[in-house]
């Protein structure tokens, strides 16, 4: 069993209103030092046998990232960020 | 400007439709050596100043987790994992 992660998240120039919702909600939790928020997916996908990174690209590329608006990175677990697409 | 990251993720014991329905696709890509997808949420928080991370937890606690279903982690970026709550 291996585990490889996949952060999408948002490209930086699309507006992320959910994440804008919770930063305007800071203030009243008494939070004043947060400038931005953003909200992405992290999708966690369990191999049955070795952790294959350039089939979780794959899987990353047609099911879980809109590539017009959405970044994506897959890093196996424990491990530092294999890639960046 | 210091990034803290804050990834939710369902309990263990909670069932993932969302993940379950990726996972059901795979076959259709040609992909059968993965035994479980499951998909939660991944918070950039950015910090005016310093990273806080005791700030972020209770950030994480109040408005981006729900404690019943779900579990966060926390990390500084180009950090290691500092904390599970």
């Amino acid at each position: 069993m291996a585990r490889v992660v996949v952060d999408v998240m948002l490209k930086p120039e699309i507006l992320d209103p959910q994440g804008q919702a919770v930063a305007n909600a800071l203030p009243r939790l008494g939070v004043t030092d947060v400038s931005s928020v953003r909200i992405g997916r992290r999708i966690e996908i369990e191999f049955a046998g070795e952790a294959d990174l350039e089939r979780a690209r794959e899987i990353a590329d047609k099911l879980l990232a809109n590539p017009v608006i959405e970044d994506f990175t897959i890093h196996s677990v424990n491990g530092v960020p294999a890639e960046v697409a």
